[in-house]
């Protein structure tokens, strides 16, 4: 199935930078790039001083351009979003070496003057990927041929863009045609491609999603990830937005267990797994009629393992659904993936 | 109570500008103006051929200028949304005589060459409403001091704006501390202020609500003009976001009788007005559990006084809720207030 649309379409493969982070926690961009497009990258680039690695082979940008790598991916973010001092000089010379640099940052590339004035006399890019492409259209709930898989949240950070490609990579090996359909800035990177939904003015939100998933074969699945939670006071509307816009046949309820709290919230509890497919499913119901759960992905990481297995088989019981931990995988895993098929 | 926040705060009083529309259909924005905001429109203006009238004094800039008007308003649309040549004679006309412009059409103001040179001469502003103010912050879902109320809608261009304005003067004339708080072009426009809640990139679109009606003494209502409708395919993030962050005590149900399919969708039915109020208190419960349903507004501009009486007391009586009409006013209006008001 050719795409209708994916845009940006990012320059692949990627040299993965990582700035002179010395806390892992800042450079989940680049792990998540290592985790799921690991083919894609050739390698890692950091300034003198980084205490972070991927693992991956160490090189500058001329080394990476000679094997191939055709963009710089900032990999790496701070508490601010911006690009300090420190990082020109070798964004500059990725930029020399023949490389375009990516960026998911809030502070856009082409406001440092240093790099536009590079770029402009390279003839290289700047891509921001939380830039929503224009000509966005207005929704219109048409529905589309194809399936479509939507990971949902009880929060923000549960688990969306991991479940939603864990189950693609599944759908993959099961010889499924497929697509991820990437919502957010690592997730952009990952697929190469995408829809930055949270960046989307709110009148074509869900004509962003429409754009995002087009018309496809019968047997065609979009694994689409999701954004935010319908039950966050901050973020429902990207939410609702993405839900009518997926029209999706799927839904995958996506929570971690423990968690009580709404991240950045003036103290709201966090929604039952029970109430968010309730409410998942009656608004989704207004674009796809025939919606329904196929399963809840936990994320456990806070776990050991019998108390995952415990909690996992008795929620699973309880609910008259499949739940797993992607991480984990397993039986419970094939599982879900079974059932979200149908 | 003094504003903590009213953006922009346009230049009034107002000279109306009709263009050259031979249509009343398109100069719905200088009719709202004239029936809401009459006391400061000082004229109107329009182009040679022009065929409509808001039936105010027609002047010429100058004559607006030295009746003390300050900007001259675009109150005529057409369908590309764009400003046609025979416009820009008059538009800096307007700005030599010293009137800043005021525009709620998609295409930007400055975008026009002759337009930005002459607004940059005289020291004028050209001022699009339909641009979001900058700093917008993310929601948090923090309860806020003071009351709201909220017009939501069955479908969009229902009377939505409309019945909040009656509302809104309609506590005043009760003597209550109240602010209109305007979310679309026209009403904004009127009021001087407010937030254009479909331009806002979904990520502020909670907060954007948030920002539009702060804190406020505990006896003053903030009535909010609501946009879209949770049950549109299309616009659904929109309304969502408006409603949590603008956590409304009150909510009133705005619904043409009669309509049947949904504005600009794909053969969308029109949801009820039993389920639009079960879906509003259930999700504006999420940032106000002590949200309720005031009352129904019917736009009843298609049926005779007859019909209208009968259908507004059939469906109050089924309803158990004052149902009225903001235009026909009347006893059933009194008791929608009424009920509000609680």
């Amino acid at each position: 199935m050719k795409d209708a649309y994916v845009a940006p379409t990012l320059p692949q493969p990627y040299l993965l930078f990582l700035g002179d982070v010395v806390e892992p926690g800042y450079a989940k961009t680049a792990f998540g790039l290592r985790d799921w497009a690991g083919s894609k990258c050739v390698g890692e680039f950091a300034c003198d001083g980084a205490a972070v690695s991927t693992g991956l082979e160490r090189m500058s940008p001329a080394e990476a351009r000679a094997r191939g790598a055709r963009s710089l991916v900032i990999g790496v973010a701070n508490s601010g979003g911006v690009i300090g001092d420190t990082w020109i000089a070798p964004l500059v010379e990725a930029l020399e070496a023949g490389l375009d640099i990516v960026s998911g940052m809030h502070m856009g590339l082409a406001a440092l003057p240093a790099l536009a004035d590079t770029a402009a006399a390279q003839g290289r890019r700047l891509i921001d990927v939380r830039t929503p492409p224009t000509g966005i259209p207005v929704g219109t709930g048409r529905k589309r041929a194809g399936k479509r898989l939507l990971a949902v949240g009880t929060d923000c950070a549960v688990g969306k863009k991991y479940t939603a490609l864990a189950l693609a990579n599944a759908f993959f090996a099961r010889g499924l045609d497929c697509d991820f359909r990437a919502t957010g800035q690592t997730g952009i990177m990952i697929a190469g491609g995408g829809m930055p939904m949270d960046a989307v003015v709110s009148d074509f939100e869900a004509g962003a999603a429409e754009m995002l998933s087009p018309d496809a074969g019968s047997d065609h699945w979009d694994v689409i990830e999701g954004q935010g939670s319908l039950f966050h006071p901050a973020y429902a509307a990207v939410s609702l937005g993405l839900l009518h816009g997926s029209q999706p046949d799927v839904v995958v309820v996506c929570h971690e267990p423990g968690r009580t709290a709404m991240l950045g919230t003036a103290g709201y509890e966090l929604p039952s797994v029970d109430e968010t497919i309730d409410l998942t499913l009656r608004l989704g119901a207004r674009t796809n009629p025939a919606i329904r759960c196929g399963g809840v992905s936990f994320n456990t990481a806070r776990l050991n393992d019998a108390e995952a297995a415990k909690l996992i088989a008795a929620e699973s019981e309880r609910l008259g659904l499949p739940v797993a931990d992607p991480i984990r995988g397993g039986a419970a895993f094939d599982r879900l993936v079974e059932n979200c098929l149908g």
